[in-house]
């Protein structure tokens, strides 16, 4: 008998790189099975992409609707006690929703919403239900983004005493300056798109990297963004002044028309001891700063290594690993919370940071259209 | 109905890394579905372990003459179609040799065999019989190891007249200066490891990695080994002079000793117009260099690419990839060819690949013992 | 006879670092010889230092308005043509208005002058003067910042769209955290240091940088400032977001807190079409991003470089040179000027750089304490 | 009075890059005065160039021959103390013999002669005479390799076990594939530059920097070169095994045909507790490699450092030196020496390395003439 968790998708089929990310992340520690889902709208294509991936046609669902009905008649040895959400964001309210109050565990995709009131809505139903709820910023599976969340955590760097994140992407730069070109992109149309397109994007993920890794709070922000063309309603560029105190301060940048940049993320957390540097973009290195010491560049599976970190590593030291294993490790958070093993906080981001997410792409554009003023969080 | 090539898996139980590997490589692009195996020569672990991973008991098997034996009865259609070996490098040549005589595909762990001579015996059977064969090494599996073969085959560096691959690690070190240790290490015993440590284990990887990035074959070699201590028989660094031609030669140099290193395997290929550099510990950098130009430095996923090399990405550029995406690929050239699809030579590294790895070990040894002279390939 | 340009020196005696750099680059492409100056305050230490670096005791003068005197006295082939000023900040003012006023060609430290007005009053001068004005932003010096500054110049990256600079030391670090130690330190007492710490020494660098690199002005800037400690009246660390337009935006961040962090300067400059980036610390690369095409890594000393570029390197490619050369190329700068020779525009900061330093230091400060407002330049 | 040491120069006049590297290094510490010296063959050229430096013309010499006579007749406290020879290389053998028995210091460009037989001529000379001798293997006196060398010394990473030097460069492969070029360049024709063109060139280097660093002395080397053309007299190319004894091994590897490459020199040297690794083209850093704990990158200027490393570097950490800093360090290690101050082992490197380079080269060829066999050093 298979004791695999069994895990429903919706969305991710077709060409959707997210579905790969997610469907390899699952099967990374044998802990999931696929056993079902809604892959794409089309009916036709949803059954043959689910036969392409292997899915008895028996729960292959024509809707988040009929899966949650169909799978609620199943026993619960049967039913499915997890399911990822990876569909355009305007649905993944309704569909957290939904699952939410029929007691499902949940992955979802960030934005976890289209706002912060539809994110409030489904922490208050949280508060109510015993239900394991990750939103995947993925960069935090990283084993030594989790190290360097320990260790600051554990006061290797001391007291946080400057932030500087950088998040540069370069692909809306071909698109922005035509302008019939830079109205047929989804993400700078502010019907498909929400109020924000760089800063919900990548924002996001900078600003929950800052408050994972750092373990605080961000007080208060002032934003000045930029929309490149008068007919743009949509923010390309931002930088983001951060307070967590009076003697705190830093900044995040984000960018998508940072020209030729790839997926460059980048963080550097600054103590009154010590220092500590992480690039995505080369994500088996951390570079650790001090006083008076040559620089320490520490990497995956050494003894060194605090557990939470070396838990996210399966290969020897030297053996690269990338964004896959990143979310194989927040799946293997999951499932440890699932199955009640003890586990690590920070193991997998969880719906408040989602939360977190949504006040801050609001708080950004406010501050941004009152002046560049600040706003607190 | 399920159309997935239909995989049995021999060894990789347990904390078996080379078993996740597979795993994870054979799940990447929805090709395959585990459907059997025998995992663990201990009954009660096989078992044990072929239900952690999801595998039906009617086909876990008890030794791979029984997997052979039961499925040999299932219809064509039930039956697995491709096999792995994942074994104790000793078992490789039984198993390879009863599962090509009755027609199964192969994938099989390096290397290949304990001697060249069984490897050729395994060449022999393959010439008469249609089926694949791969030998996993796994670094060719890189998008830009691709993008550099295709590169080289292209013409873009021109005429190869320099070749230098290192292979540094340096986990010996820790054991090699205790007597006692190095007794007990299974690779520093030639019962175990046959006639070679180093060269066996890293050195058939880097020569496999020079011929198959150039397109070329060595013809004649010249080997110094270190045995460090008059008790060791087993050689655990070495420096191979390799020549192609009287004008084109090049260096290979192999060391487990070399201290605090982890898995630091580089590439330079040196041609008549241009260079290309990749390394292992950051395998989505290929350096091309020119004559009189600025030095470019290619990464994977961009159109600029070879359509070999981006069959190899999944994700956008400035994703990581790692380890695991290497073999990956490799899976997918094995399904192309199973399947009868079109695809490009050297999409996984065949049989001829690991008979030249054998006959290369062997080769090494004798110049060694020679004198340090030059022996034909 | 001597035809090489008479240099005299202010300042830099004793164990100076500037002192060392100034008259290694005077040296440097055989331009200068140093025929006198006022090295030291106190006459004893001047003499001495005086003979230990060769110069005749005859020009070695009490102090810069002696020395003024009796140059004059001079005849026009044998009295200093030009005169470093290395003395504290205070100093530059009144030396450099003197010896603008007396027709002495200049070579000034950054900042210029101790304010904005200071530095008004002298260009008012020089207005009316024929001299050579320089003001030592040594990293203007570096090959591959006249490299990038030129290709700016020559629309290889397109219109300048966001521009990202970096100026992070740590060395205040061990110093702000200790009540005693922090008010010890000179340049974070406004008696001594004036108005600002960090924005002053190194701000104005990168600032300067900024328009330097991008042949653009600054239109309006808002500036957040971090003092660390209520005590504390001199700004240890800042961000300041900067405007040339609505539509080219960016930021410049600077920190003296950023912990053990040495001299890490960089430089991120994103076009329509391109981008470059430079590091002070690894000054001989410039990278060069373009839409779709490989990243390419431009080094000293080819031809494929500006022949503003090339002026600045004298040891063929692959032989590094460092922070005396930037100086020796802004030395060499000055002596074209003062030969007449032809010269390229950016060849040595001028006066109006300066000016510009000292408007930004004021205009920081002013942005902070008012709120964190925008500001114009 | 002037108490610089009084220094003269034979060669390095007009364009050469020697001249400029040696007269940049000669101010640089303040230790010394060019006072004369024979600059170019040309009498015109000669005493122009003498001119544009600055050096009186009493003391602009026709030749070495009369250097020597007109120096001799000058005072003890008006004679040149020191000489440097920057000529072509066959002149360095009969101006240092003569240089020598009139008991000048002597300071000389690498290769020191033409043969052995003529660097052991020189050492028997100067075995009977008080002169400070130094040979200006310049990659010797960057802070980095110092530091390298000291940590071996003191026991930083145990006994040597392995060693891998690279030399790679690309600028005679524009030039070898053309049978009229290739016998154009003087360094291809034995006539002019001896036995031997790649090792003698940067072989050199690589092996005087082996010995160096490691403080100990190579016993026994196999050559593999490359002369790429039947018609080419003279290597470019060569791969060298060395041994320090029968379990301490290693290899250097050298080129001129590394098509592209610019001036990369490399330094592995693994011990049994840890290694070190050291780049020429970023020679600001040393890597230092331990077991089990993260590699740490050590930088100029730290106090961490050994003393004689930090007597090499002028400027505080994160500006970067470079070459000339490293000859610097060279004409400050032989100033102390002439001096007679207290300087450690290593400040310069001394007549007795030039003369192990000589005895490397001829080694080298004799062992690849002779089909690649083992030579005693």
């Amino acid at each position: 008998m298979n004791h695999k968790i069994r895990l429903g998708i919706l969305g991710g089929g077709g060409d959707s790189l997210i579905g790969v990310v997610h469907r390899i992340a699952a099967h990374m520690f044998d802990y999931y099975q696929i056993v079902g889902g809604c892959f794409n709208p089309n009916p036709d294509e949803n059954k043959k992409f689910a036969a392409h991936i292997g899915i008895p046609a028996a729960r292959v669902y024509s809707s988040f609707d009929v899966l949650i009905e169909e799978e609620l008649k199943l026993s619960k040895e049967e039913r499915m006690q997890v399911v990822s959400i990876l569909t355009p964001n305007f649905l993944h309210f309704p569909m957290a929703k939904k699952l939410l109050e029929n007691g499902f565990n949940i992955i979802c995709e960030k934005p976890l919403t289209t706002s912060h009131a539809e994110a409030l809505e489904l922490q208050a139903i949280q508060d109510q239900k015993q239900v394991v709820f990750a939103v995947t910023y993925t960069y935090t599976g990283y084993p030594m983004v989790r190290q360097m969340k320990q260790m600051i955590a554990d006061g290797a760097i001391g007291a946080v005493q400057k932030v500087d994140l950088q998040y540069y992407q370069g692909w809306i730069n071909p698109v922005i300056h035509h302008a019939e070109q830079r109205k047929s992109v989804w993400r700078l149309d502010p019907e498909k798109g929400g109020i924000s397109c760089c800063i919900g994007d990548i924002g996001t993920h900078a600003f929950d990297m800052l408050e994972y890794a750092t373990n605080m709070r961000v007080k208060t922000i002032l934003a000045d963004l930029n929309y490149r063309y008068p007919d743009n309603e949509m923010d390309v560029d931002g930088t983001i002044l951060v307070r967590f105190s009076d003697y705190c301060k830093g900044v995040l940048r984000v960018s998508q028309i940072a020209t030729a940049e790839e997926n460059n993320f980048t963080v550097q957390i600054y103590g009154e001891k010590g220092s500590l540097k992480w690039a995505q973009e080369n994500p088996n290195y951390l570079n650790f700063l001090q006083e008076g010491k040559p620089q320490q560049q520490l990497k995956p599976g050494h003894d060194y290594l605090s557990r939470f970190s070396l838990e996210g590593t399966k290969l020897p030291p030297g053996h690269p690993e990338g964004l896959f294993d990143a979310m194989g490790n927040i799946y293997s958070g999951v499932a440890k919370a699932i199955l009640g093993q003890d586990f690590i906080n920070g193991a997998y981001p969880d719906l408040e940071e989602g939360v977190r997410g949504m006040l801050f792409i609001e708080k950004v554009i406010e501050s941004h259209k009152n002046g560049n003023v600040w706003v607190n969080l």
